[in-house]
């Protein structure tokens, strides 16, 4: 069918005036006199919907003014600008079909609805204004990110999402199987006989695809990774899901500084693509959902992100340990309440916090000279706490085995990462960030569940 | 580190003529006499590698004799053209620093080896020219994808991997759970105790993105979707992965015609993006792995996709019944034979067969007005057959419960799709394309664990 994206309509406005337009899409609400009514139609490629004025001169105008609010019509008339309205134009119409009705009791009626009920429809709720707006930005925030790599010549890897391997020991993991499990095959000394299962052993569904990354690092140079992650986690919280995803970038021939000048103009990248491609959907978030929102990113938009140290850091929090409910001294993990502190009473903006102990940190993190830290990197944002976790990575053979050994894990399951370090071995580091995190810091959405389409967390997988 | 990528230098021969520069990549092959040497340097951002010529002067000249096939190197010297030779330019090295080692015993010594001996080696196999040429044109294709879609306002839609519903019945699934295996929970009567499972009732890996989507098409009008899907099929073929990413895009106000629009756009589009892209990876596959390559792509390209409808090809394909093991009949699905047979021989173009008979295609494909085929259509390529499989939606509430009732379905697991029907439905299609299928056709791979970076098969999930 030939019809005019309201997008394009927006877009170009001088193109389409006084223009006849054929428009599809849905209606958001419907009030008439006797003689004329007016229909208001969204047709989700742009966050403003477009006013259809229709008059009694049309022959089916006793079924138009029944249409309810959520039917799909296709409207064909002009385009006529109204420099006196707050509309900039609207669709005088010679022709209102309806392509498929709807019915009173449809659930999105013209009044405010609660995020929670509209978790309860998600197959609905992208056609409001809120989620409209949040599943657009996310789509577009997506699309900054593979820009920004593609762009600078990374290649993008799809990493397995099925594993045979707890490697990075990230977290609780969901298993994989085929198995009947009303009736688990076991081996003879009562064992599940994991032979018998689709792939001959036990898998899960990956945490992390940083070490399949590496091995790609170390042929491509630099690389990213973009999809989903898992955890099995049992915590109920605003922030976590059971599955979401991540972008995993990987540098060789770079260490730490490389890593976060990668990581600060990446975020830049983003936001500034998402302010310029979603300017209407930004100010509906920046007015009715995160007041300081806009002011927030262009601040960290034109600013350099500050950098500290872990101890530094460790230093300036205990000075006010009588603010946090967890007190901060050297060796502790950081908190959200402590990274939030940071970012947001002491830097004012984005945050790298660098060398935390390696204790703390994961196994493949390389060693700092002074044998205590890592070369480690959390970047932390004001609203949010942490959004990207990075580190220089291990490239010494024989160290990074002493640290797997030292661990108590597998050298077996490592053999093709120690082999990175065998063959070629490079400086080499990466991060990762958490998609949906980097969504709720753009839109100020405060729940991870009103930033993914269908959300999976304890007891809830619905459709 | 500031380093100059090999893609530049290609690109920019003019811009680093004569100056100074620092690259870093990993050692394809070093050949020296008594006086001086040549290192053919790979750093994995371009295809072609580059060559750095050293001599005796250099203070570790011994050292950088034995440096061995695979090793990390930072060389800086000054690019020289050299208009005489097969490259255009190399490098007279002022310095050549081992950023680290490798040893003779590196599997990937100058030499030809098999595709099945290097998926032995899935992390070092993207270190040699097939590998590293087909993983650049996967990430470009992925690319590409993503950049037809959002220019033309598409959003993209993370549809869920965990899913509580075999919706499609497509095929067989993976089970996802956090019980024991070693001690499944059981109910009072036997039977597996899904409450006690992480959310509370059975969960498997997802087998299409489509119905979902199609929720978000009727919010934003057109939507794409581009994840990971999963079949847990016991089949050991050339062409089946059990993990795999699809793109399924899902068009609001569209019909079957529109449809097929769609899909051939994209498809030449991603051709053309790549051959653009990749001109140095595609002249290798042309040369090394599929002779016709170029010409078949250039002719999908330059070329108007052909139409037939399903009754159509069967009444050609069945006269050359002699031809084929499987003979056809109207009312049989077609095998890979015939397709490819009305793609090469009929057509010698891509074709797109349309209306199949509603027993062989899936539930909620809209019924034709003949009351025996429905609006779905398979687009067949040379080399390949089925590319894309797709259709227009069954969008009338009636119909399709009748169709859900038919098949023995169950109603309620369907009423969010029913409610698309009853809430403005309108009028929509969309279709699948495989991406390891359309790596495959693109690069002329003739085995899908070729275009994985680690496939997962049967009895395989290495690394």
């Amino acid at each position: 069918m030939e019809l005019t994206n309201i997008r394009d309509i927006f877009r170009n406005q001088k193109k389409f005036e006084n223009q006849k337009i054929t428009i599809g899409g849905w209606v958001r609400s419907n009030r008439n006199s006797k003689n004329f009514g007016f229909i208001v139609v969204n047709d989700g490629t742009f966050f403003e919907p477009i006013q259809v004025v229709y008059a009694d001169g049309l022959e089916n105008y006793a079924e138009i003014q029944k249409i309810n609010v959520g039917a799909a019509i296709i409207v064909t008339g002009e385009l006529v600008p109204t420099p006196e309205s707050k509309q900039p134009f609207e669709i005088q119409a010679e022709k209102v079909e309806i392509e498929g009705a709807s019915t009173p009791d449809y659930p999105l009626q013209k009044k405010r609805h609660t995020f929670e009920y509209l978790r309860t429809i998600s197959h609905l709720r992208p056609r409001t204004n809120t989620f409209e707006a949040v599943f657009r930005v996310r789509s577009l925030c997506a699309y900054a990110i593979h820009k920004f790599f593609q762009e600078r010549d990374f290649v993008y890897v799809h990493t397995p999402l099925i594993t045979g391997s707890d490697c990075e020991g990230a977290g609780e993991m969901f298993q994989v199987t085929t198995m009947d499990l009303n009736n688990v095959p076991k081996t003879a000394d009562g064992k599940v006989d994991y032979t018998q299962d689709f792939f001959g052993k036990p898998t899960n569904l990956t945490v992390s695809g940083q070490l399949n990354g590496e091995t790609y690092a170390m042929a491509f140079k630099n690389i990213y990774t973009f999809g989903p992650t898992f955890r099995a986690e049992n915590s109920n919280t605003t922030r976590h899901a059971a599955e979401f995803w991540m972008i995993e970038p990987e540098i060789a021939f770079a260490d730490l500084e490389d890593d976060m000048i990668l990581a600060e103009s990446m975020l830049k990248y983003v936001i500034n693509y998402v302010l310029e491609n979603a300017p209407e959907e930004m100010a509906f978030f920046n007015n009715f959902v995160d007041k300081g929102l806009l002011d927030r990113l262009h601040n960290v938009v034109n600013n350099d992100f500050a950098r500290v140290t872990y101890t530094e850091a460790v230093e300036i929090l205990s000075k006010h340990n009588d603010k946090f409910d967890y007190k901060v001294s050297w060796g502790c993990d950081l908190q959200t309440e402590h990274e939030r502190y940071l970012t947001e009473q002491i830097y004012k903006r984005p945050v790298f916090v660098t060398d935390y102990p390696k204790e703390i940190k994961a196994f493949y993190m390389k060693m700092n000279e002074d044998g205590k830290t890592v070369a480690a990197v959390d970047c932390l944002v004001p609203g949010i706490g942490e959004i990207i976790g990075g580190s220089q990575r291990e490239d010494d053979y024989d160290k990074l085995l002493e640290r797997i050994n030292e661990l108590g894990l597998k050298e077996e399951d490592y053999k093709f990462y120690l082999d990175l370090r065998k063959y070629g071995s490079a400086r080499h580091a990466g991060f990762g960030l958490g998609f949906e995190r980097c969504v709720m810091y753009l839109t100020g959405m405060g729940n991870i569940r009103d930033v993914i389409p269908f959300p999976r967390t304890v007891n809830n997988c619905e459709l």
